[in-house]
This record gives C-alpha cells, structure tokens and sequence, in this order.
C-alpha cells in the first residue's frame, strides 16, 4: 500500500483568484473584529456525544464571561431538544443586553419559521440562512442550476423579511452564508449575496451578516484572503454588509486563513474556542484573540482565567486541548531544553531590572502571567536540560541562587539521575539529588555537626570548639584560626588531618523576616587539586557557614573513598 | 483578574517588512521540498519524557519508511546517552544510503568538535550550527554586540571546514541557522550568512543549507513569507544555498508560514510527524506533505498507513495526536450533522458513477482510503444527525438501502434514541433499533411467521396457506388474491379484520452469490390514513415480502394500541 505517485490523477491543484494588486499583504491587523462563537452549533454538531442542556448553559454562560457578544446558540430545527434548550435560554434572562443570540437554519420555509419560533421572546436575535453554492454541491448534493441555487437564497431573505416582521417585539439581525464559499465561482458568490441584500435592504446602520466560510479548507490561506479581498472590493453596496469569515482547519491553517482575511477587509471572525468544530475544527477564538494581544491590541476578549476556560471546554466538548495548543497547551510555556532555559532565566532577570513594562522574554511570546498561569511550569528538568533548568527549579522551590560554578559541579548528578530515570525530574527528584550530592541529610555523610561555640581569644583569633559526629560517633573537637571557617578548617586538619582550602565563598538569605535561614556555599581545593564544593543550610548565618565546611568535608571524604 | 486593557503598553506590533513588490502571492507551490525531520532533535527535546534508544531508532525506522531523506538525529553535544545514541546509530548500518543524518550544535568549539566525533564513520552527513542573531537575545542573553554575534558564527564556520578537512571519509555537508531569524534585523541575518557563506565556499552543486527559523512565531504567516522573499533576493550568491524553513506554531500558523515560506522561495522544509517540538511544536510535516498532496503534487512522502504512523509517534512522544489533527486526527473525516452526511452519501455515489479518477466528494479533501483509513468511520450518528447518518450505517453495516420515506419515518426511532441516550449511537444502536422499529426480532410482534404455502388457483388466482402465531399462538390461516402479496392481505383481513392497503413497495439482495438475501419495504396506508411500514429479510425473495406484510401488520396493531 502506497499514497498515489501521480495524485494529479486524482486531485487538481486550486484555481488561484486573478487580484495582482491586492492589499491585505501591506496591511496589519490593527483593531479586533467582532467575533461570533459557534461553539454551541458548529461545535456541537461536531462532537461525538453533544451537550445536553446543563453542558449548553455552562458553556454558554463561559462565552459571556469570556466577553463574546455575539453567540449562535443552535440550529433550531435539527430537534425538539435543541429547539427547546434555545426556547428556554432565551426566555431565562440569562442572555445579557449587550449579547445577541444568532441560530442557524437551512434555506427551507418550514426550517425558518421553525428557527422563528424558537427566538419568541428574544429582546434581539441574528437569524443565519445558508445554502451552498459551489459547483460540487450543485452537482452532486442538490442537482440544482446557478439560478436555482440562487432562487433558494432569495426565497429565504424573503421569508426572513416577513417572518421578522411578523414579530415587531424582536429587534432583528439576518446573516446569510453562501456555504462552500471558498470552493464557489466568486463571482457567483457576489451575485447571490447581492440578491439576498437586495431583498433584505441592509444600511450601515444595520448590516447584513455576509459569512463567507471556508466550508473546506481548499487552499492555502493567502488564497481565502485574496478572495475575501477581491468580494469586499467588488460587493456594491459594501458598507451595508458585514463580512464574517469562517475558516475550517482541514489543511492547519485555519488560523492564518481568518487573520489574512482580517487583514483583507473583514469585519467579522465565527469560531470555536480551541478550534472545535466540524472535522478538523473551525478558526480557534482564543489563538486569534491572543495573537492580537501580543500585537498589542485589546481583542475585547478575556482570557485571563485559561485553566478555568479549558476545563469547561473540555469538559463541554469531552474533547482534550492539545498539550501543544497555542496559548492553551499545558506545554506551551514549558522549556526542558538548556538553553531555551538559561535564556529565558535571563528573560525574567532583565524584565525584573528594567523599569519599562515591556515583555520581552526569550521563546515566550506572551507573559504566562496574564492568562492566570504561574511560571513554575515554564522551566522542567529532564535529559536534555542543561544548568539552567535545574537552578532555576532550585530557586523556585527552594529559594538557593547556586554560584555558576556550583551549577558545573551539580549538573553531573542532574543528568546522571535523568540519564538514569529516563523521564522528567520533578522538582523533589532535583531537591532530593542537591541534598544527596552535598551532604544536606545524614545519609551518606561522614561528618555531622551536632552543636559548637565559638569564642574570641585575647589575641583576637576565633576559637571553635563542638561536638561532631564522625561515622555515627560524637566526638568533642576544637581549633583555632582567623576567623569562624578558619577556625573550622583547623579543627579538621588537626583533628582529622583532612587539608581543605576555601577557593571561594557565598552566602545567601533564603526567605524573608524571622523565618529567613542562609544558605552558604564553599568551593574547596583539596591537596590533589581537586575541587569539591560544600553546602550549608541554617537559621543562624555563622551556623550555615560551618555546615558548608563540614559539607566539603564530607565531600572530601567521599572524593577519596 | 483580567487581561490587560492596553495591552500595547506590555506587547508591540510587529514591524513588517517593506516589501511592497513582494511575488510570493501570485505563486503556489508546485514541486515538494526538501524535507527535515528533527523530531529526533527538537521534538525530543520537547517531550517530558525523552526517548530512550529503543524509542530513537523505531522513529528513526518510520522515517526511514515515510520517505524522510534528511532526519536530524541528536543534539551530540548534550550528554553522553546521546552522543552514543548517534554514534551507535550511524555506524549500525541503518542509514539507507539515500538517507542523510544531521545533528545540531551551538557554535561552540568543544561542542563542534564532539559533533563531528559523534558522526566518525558515517558516509554522508550535515552538521548543524546555529547562534541566535535578534537583538533580544544579544541583549538579553549573551550581552554581545552585532560584531561579537557575527563573528561567532564566522568562528564557527571556520571550525566546520577545519574538522571536515580531517575527516576526509565522510561526504560532510552543512547548516547553519541564524537563530531567532524572525524576530532578528533581517540585514543582519544576510550579513552573517553572507560572512558564514565566505568562509564555506558553497557552490550550487554543494549548497549551504542557511535554515531562517521563526524560533518563536512572532507575527502573521505573510510577514515570515516576505521576511523569506527578501532573504531570498538580497542574498548575493543565491544559488549556492539551499534555502530551509523552520518555523514554530505559538501564533496557531507554523503551516501556513511554511507553505508560504516555500512560495517566498525557499527550498527546504524542516519539521516533525504532527507537529511535535519545543513549546507549541513545529511545523508539522503530516499536514504540509498532504497539503501539496491533495493539490496533485507528490510530496515524496508517503502516508498511506497513517494510523500505523500515528501509534509509533503517540508511543515515542507520549503525546496524543489531537482528534481534529489535520488528516490524522481521529474525527477529521467523521461526520455527524445530517446535512454533511447527505451531501457525501451523494458523493461516494456520484465517485462510484463516474469514469474518471478525480476525488469530489464534499466535505472530504482527501480520499481517507488514500491513507489507509476505511470510510465506515467516516458517517457517526448521533442526536445531530439526519436521515442520511443512520442510512449509511444500515447500508455500510447491513447492506440495507432504505427507501427515502422510510428513512423519514424511521429517522423519529433514531433521534429519541439519541435523544435520550445523550450519546453517539453506534451501529449495533441504530440496528437494534431498526430491528425494534420493524419487528424484525420477536420482540414486541403480535404477528410471527412459521411457514407457509403458496399455490396458483385454475382462475390464476394465488392461494396463501400458513401457519403464524398470533401473540405466541400457532394458527393456520389462508387466503386469496392476485399475487402473493394480495392473498397475504386477505388473509389478514379475513381471518383478524386488519385493513391494511400497500402504498409502495421494493425490494432489493441483500450481499452477493449464494449467500445472497433479499430485503423487502412496503408502505402501506391504515384505514384511519395512517402510514405504517413493513420490513422483511429473508434468503427467499417471495418470503420477504410476506415477513414484511406481518411486519406492517404488527406495526398497524401497534399503532392501534
């Protein structure tokens, strides 16, 4: 079994639109459109087991909260439930006064009057006929002529003209999609949008909804803008129609397909959060609506809250956001690699010493913060992080700010473990392996220091004297020197014979106010050359500092067993 | 908590490039790329749990299979199971020799060293240098000037002709990749690729690879296109490099980038099998390969097992394929509305009635048959469907072509069902039902067949005489008509008062030879004006039609009571 070595047997290239001096690629996207979800229709026509009505109404209730103001709730006629759950949504006075509710029906008398019916009491309401236009649908599903299909949307603006006006109490809206737009003549598509607004009468007051969908993703995205372009261009009458795109993912790039269309004229974006929708799914509303706020534009939506969205919407949808999901995916802030990591530690170091509020962090197009999300997901630790993963997992959890070079020395131990495990490394297995490495614990530890006085000789010099465990057995030692590590350093070359020199030393503050403790850290020479670090970790500063040694010490012993 | 409400304060647009004679838009993609997969590389690094070398090499066998001829194997540099891995590999003898392995390194010099070290023995190889070249990662990451940036990677080029001058017996080839390319000054991108040009020598027989990665995605896919275009025309000595796309996903349009990418000129297309990589993956080679597919270009990959494809990656990555994964996605050729079923009922109809190959049916950009997929998933019932859903499942499932009016009155079963099941009915649901619905079971019969007789009167009458049992009792019965079917009706009416006049009837085999059956639908009007139906299957073509007269005749009692 093979794919066809010679597909243009079966498939043909697609026809581009003739528009040498298009616009749209001149331009950017400067201000949000407005935005209709068909979550509650397209989207539940598209998953396996639909919402029942306690799904509908929190999903519902999620898209005001997200701020959309135009929402499809339904295709009335499809059934009794569903035409019952949109007769009850709209009597409920749960539909807020700046939301309009939109249904959906096809061109057929019975279904309009139906999809009517079911928007009795609404304040306001969008009624949205379609009926396809392109070649294959008129050939193969409806047998139909151009002037056929054409009559059927006529004949629907028609009923929706009279319906409407059957019931004054209702201020309405009409919508109206040549479905298969993208795979239609286009100069079809104008005349029957043009047909249906010469029967509906629109102005720029109170346009007609055009949605000029992408019923199947055909072509790349720079043909549907040059299409949506060369239909605004050509659309007499253009500022009483509002061009709504509608873009399925069939070839991903549902995305790029409805933001170039943006960018060719229209006014309008239908879609699903997460991209739900038929087959492959519609235009994504939170990827659309994030991409303009890392632009620098508000889009009127609020996402501010991603967990909580995402937990509705999969359990609504019963369908997962991809881990990868721009914006959504639980791994899109996420680097294991060690580079991506340094640099974006770096990222949030700059950020915190500048003064502007500019976000500009490594491989992290938006702050994760303004969607709710924390940064302790931005950086994980597996085999292929290198320092920076695991310092900054340290310093997050444990508040230690490791010397670079101490990073060196503890990264042996980091990729052995995940070399080791073959997986992740949770901040406990980072923690667990620091505390091992250096002697933070009493497992493996050759010295351990049970408590010490330190006191100042006439000739200024420190004296340390204390009780220390040696393998298990305390033992009383002392020494003399400088200072407090001198005097430390003495007691165990005079006690132990053990020749430790300080290369280098740092001391921290881990936390604030009287819960602080220190951390210290010693780089130590041994006699063979030999680095080896120690760690120490204590309420007291002094007391940290003579762990560290009896750290290194420890270290020492071990480097020689 | 809320999004910003000026967000421009934290996030700015996009500076587009002036390009205002850009051609890109008047081209589409004609011929296939070469095609790179790094799943081995960026996709493993973004995984949480990396693969082992089991993982590795059954990936590296797909791609192999797939038809990928340049598969960047590793990141040698990073540790030792990975320098292993890639020397293991490259001297198992299990690079085809039409295969070409990559692997990447920052531009450093013990890191390219241990590059070319990881590739002794292979017989062709690419090794990979990048240093990232945008402002915010001079700034922000290595505090270095424009010169120190440059010079970096003329170092590096410099390197890269030294080691391969060693190694004289491996055919070395190279890339280098202006890190951060997107979001760099793209006259600073062409000056260091220039100077890396300078050093390498490249010739249109032995091109450089220069890969332009959008690292992060930062702007609308046109942008990157011209960002390509320009590259394209400025860079002196054009034809001795191969132009290489790399594109990452977090504005939702990798694809896109890389499909016009390729319209801008380029001539290379790196990715991974769905779209894996670092944070919101890569340009996904699945969905671009197919694309140019269903244009009737041969992509030079080969997807025709996708689904066994779709495993290996799932098991490799621990990441699932979303369902709405363009083509691969488990619900991207599934329909459940009715009006999309219908219409590609239609179509597989129309495709069987004509003579030329070309694929035209609606709602399916590709033949699911040319990946490997059957189409008994391609139609799924549910409460969103109409009659044209649960019909095809009967004619995929039981061979049974319902009549149109008898789908309508059957369609009343299948939505309660659904309805009030509040889930997908699968095909034993709806033949259940089916069965239910036209007494094909003795559930719920009053009237059952046992056998019966059938003989020609002198007059040419037909004479009727059986055994049925009538609410579980066995009664001979008889009667008189012109034909079969007549002397049935007779029967009933004279022997229990049933009045039952047939409307329509057909009938039609059931399967094919020997093992054929026979399948019988009749209409049938009530006294009252009523419509019920009748449906009978049976081996015997005379038989099915007298057990679908006592399934009208159960239906008519029913309806009674």
């Amino acid at each position: 079994m093979s794919m066809l070595k010679e597909p243009g047997r079966k498939y043909r290239p697609f026809p581009p639109i003739n528009l040498p001096d298009r616009q749209w690629p001149n331009r950017t996207i400067t201000h949000p459109p407005r935005w209709l979800s068909t979550d509650l229709r397209d989207g539940n026509q598209a998953i396996v087991d639909p919402m029942d009505a306690v799904k509908k109404n929190r999903f519902f209730d999620l898209l005001v909260q997200v701020g959309v103001k135009e929402i499809e709730i339904g295709f009335p006629a499809a059934g009794q439930t569903e035409f019952d759950f949109i007769q009850e949504l709209v009597r409920s006075g749960r539909v807020p006064d700046d939301v309009t509710v939109q249904v959906l029906t096809q061109a057929r008398e019975d279904l309009i009057k139906r999809s009517f019916e079911s928007l009795e009491g609404a304040r306001t309401a969008i009624v949205h006929v379609y009926n396809a236009v392109s070649p294959a649908w008129r050939e193969i599903v409806f047998r139909m002529s151009r002037d056929e299909v054409k009559q059927i949307a006529i004949n629907a603006a028609k009923l929706l003209r009279d319906e409407a006006a059957k019931r004054p109490n209702t201020d309405w809206h009409f919508e109206y999609s040549p479905e298969t737009f993208s795979t239609a003549e286009i100069d079809f598509s104008l005349e029957v949008c043009e047909a249906v607004m010469d029967v509906l009468q629109p102005t720029s007051e109170r346009p007609l909804i055009l949605n000029l969908p992408a019923t199947v993703e055909a072509a790349t995205p720079n043909i549907y803008a040059d299409q949506i372009e060369y239909f605004c261009r050509n659309l007499p009458n253009r500022q009483a129609a509002a061009i709504s795109l509608h873009t399925h993912n069939d070839r991903g790039t549902g995305v790029a397909a409805a933001e170039l269309g943006l960018m060719a004229g229209a006014d309008r974006v239908e879609g699903c959060l997460f991209g739900n929708g038929e087959r492959t799914g519609n235009c994504c509303l939170v990827t659309v609506g994030l991409n303009m706020y890392t632009q620098g534009i508000d889009p009127g939506l609020d996402f501010s809250n991603i967990d909580e969205i995402i937990e509705t919407v999969e359990y609504c949808n019963q369908l997962p956001v991809h881990p990868r999901h721009p914006y959504g995916g639980e791994l899109v802030f996420t680097a294991f690699s060690g580079s991506h990591q340094d640099a974006i530690k770096k990222g949030f170091e700059a950020q915190d010493q500048r003064n502007d509020e500019l976000w500009r962090v490594p491989y992290l197009p938006i702050d994760p913060a303004d969607l709710g999300r924390n940064y302790e997901a931005v950086i994980r630790v597996n085999s292929q992080s290198g320092k920076g993963g695991f310092a900054w997992v340290l310093e997050q959890g444990q508040g230690l700010k490791l010397p670079k070079r101490l990073q060196v020395d503890f990264s042996r131990h980091v990729q052995r473990m995940a070399d080791e495990l073959g997986r992740e490394l949770n901040s406990d297995d980072i923690w667990a392996s620091f505390q091992d490495a250096y002697f933070l614990t009493d497992q493996g530890a050759t010295f351990e220091l049970v408590d010490y006085e330190e006191s100042r000789g006439h000739d200024g010099t420190r004296l340390f004297s204390g009780t220390i465990t040696v393998a298990g057995k305390k033992q009383s030692v002392s020494g003399r020197g400088k200072g407090l590590v001198s005097s430390v350093l003495a007691t165990l070359q005079q006690t132990f014979g053990l020749n430790i020199e300080v290369l280098d030393y740092t001391e921290h503050a881990l936390g604030k106010g009287t819960d602080a403790r220190a951390a210290a850290y010693l780089e130590c020479a041994l006699p063979n050359g030999n680095v080896v670090w120690g760690v120490g970790i204590d309420q007291d500063v002094a007391t940290a500092s003579v762990r560290a040694i009896l750290s290194a010490a420890n270290a020492a012993v071990a480097a020689e067993a």
